[in-house]
């Protein structure tokens, strides 16, 4: 294959390689080895993942079973792929960067809302006059709590699903998670496919500071889904909303993650919107 | 400050961002902060380091102390800069990078050997028909041997000097080196600068394989001077030339490091030339 564009990105230091293929004819054959082969961070560009830009319609001419998923609306789909090369349903930084390169390339209005196809369905973003990006995470659903362990330390942790499991801790000191480059213990019969771990200190009014721990990756800089978790756990742990209810109106945290800032609103419809900075770094072309 | 060229690439995935700059007038102004901004794996472009592309002539201009460190033959310097924004005098696999980015480039004649500028002095770099580039990495001088430990197990080290300092350490199995996630011990006095761990196993005839601990970085993928000094150390005690002296004819050794092959000639002549690989993965803009 031949020399093909790319562009770099990251959200809150989760960062993507971007492959522009709009009408699909470039990466129809997107294997998983060209994909761990971009996101190589020592032999390739590197990434936490690949995300091609394609047309929805054009990703019906080849792949008619993701489309299934959600309705034809949306002009453009997010095919995003893990770094492993298997394919994920969303991403909420790496959606933000993918919305940047969209309308620094002109590509969409962004005076009103966008939405975009993603395996998860479609989901809508909005961009603010000081530059950030919104993303409509849609509904938290809680679980039984349960509690996870850095022996010999444990902690009662809420069970919050973003659309994929998150164990929510609250901690003393974040340093009390350790290194982290050991998974932490939880327990499998309430998250039987895995879960992402989250711990979580108070900085202040409406203000957390969080560390991950996420299942197949290992301790990352952030994690757009984590920080809503800790975020509705956090809301009520300050009893904003009743524990199975929602906020009597939208209530907003900030919270920090290792690789910056976000911010976290949850409404009193039960949507989640996540906040964040989306930063393009490079373009060019590639022949990995 | 606008966008502006780079280039990446690696050789046995040590990897570098390359600016292309011939005369001097984009990054009159490289500082520190741009060059670890590019080498960010998360929110950069990600690298061991950054090579700015200069003529000599050019270099002259602003920074004559280098300058004066040798000849002004070499059309080209490399003007190597550490992921953490410092100085750099050279670096092996760098230089093949930077030698395989002039050839795609038109910007040198591959068919005889190549002088390039580095802080170091001239280096001279050669290409063969197999696609593979040779550096002439200069005279090893050796020193007093001492011992290495990564506890509770201990070796006796021989004490190489690459233009910086190596300790090689013969192990029954490179796993005995653990973890490296700290610096392994070794005599302080033997080396007041710091040194890099090299952990060596006998993988056949004239074929050894290899794991560095770098001073400053930690574990890394490749150390070109490190396998330098691990092939002169096993010549030395394979008996092909008696300590303190050189082999009676040119020996070369298989040299496997974790990011590939590299294959290393110790000549008659007391100099140590290091071949491998270098490939250009990707080109673009950046305004980082």
């Amino acid at each position: 294959m031949s020399a093909y564009p790319f562009l770099k990105g990251h959200g809150t230091e989760n960062d993507f390689v971007l492959l522009p293929d709009h009408d699909g004819s470039i990466h129809g054959d997107l294997t998983e080895e060209r994909v761990r082969a971009l996101c190589d961070r020592r032999a390739g560009i590197g990434g936490d993942g690949v995300m091609r830009v394609i047309r929805t319609q054009a990703l019906a001419e080849f792949d008619q079973a993701v489309l299934e998923l959600h309705e034809p609306d949306p002009e453009w789909f997010m095919d995003y792929r893990n770094s492993d090369g298997s394919l994920s349903e969303m991403c909420g930084n790496g959606i933000r960067v993918f919305a940047r390169h969209l309308a620094e390339s002109g590509l969409i209005d962004t005076s009103g809302p966008v939405a975009i196809g993603t395996r998860a369905g479609i989901r809508t973003v909005t961009f603010s006059d000081a530059g950030e990006i919104t993303v409509d995470m849609g509904r938290p659903v809680l679980g039984r709590d349960s509690e996870v362990a850095v022996p010999p330390l444990a902690w009662k942790a809420t069970n919050i699903d973003m659309g994929n499991p998150h164990a929510v801790a609250f901690v003393e000191s974040l340093d009390q998670a350790g290194t982290l480059l050991e998974e932490p213990d939880y327990d499998h019969a309430v998250y039987p496919e895995g879960v992402n771990v989250e711990f979580v200190v108070r900085r202040g009014s409406q203000h957390v500071a969080m560390r991950v721990h996420e299942r197949g990756s290992g301790e990352t800089r952030s994690c757009g889904t984590g920080a809503c978790a800790v975020m509705v756990a956090s809301a009520i742990k300050d009893r904003y909303a009743p524990a199975g209810s929602t906020p009597a109106g939208d209530v907003t945290y900030r919270v920090d993650v290792p690789g910056g800032e976000l911010s976290i609103t949850w409404t009193r419809t039960d949507r989640v919107l996540l906040t964040g900075p989306a930063v393009m770094v490079a373009e060019g072309i590639t022949d990995l």
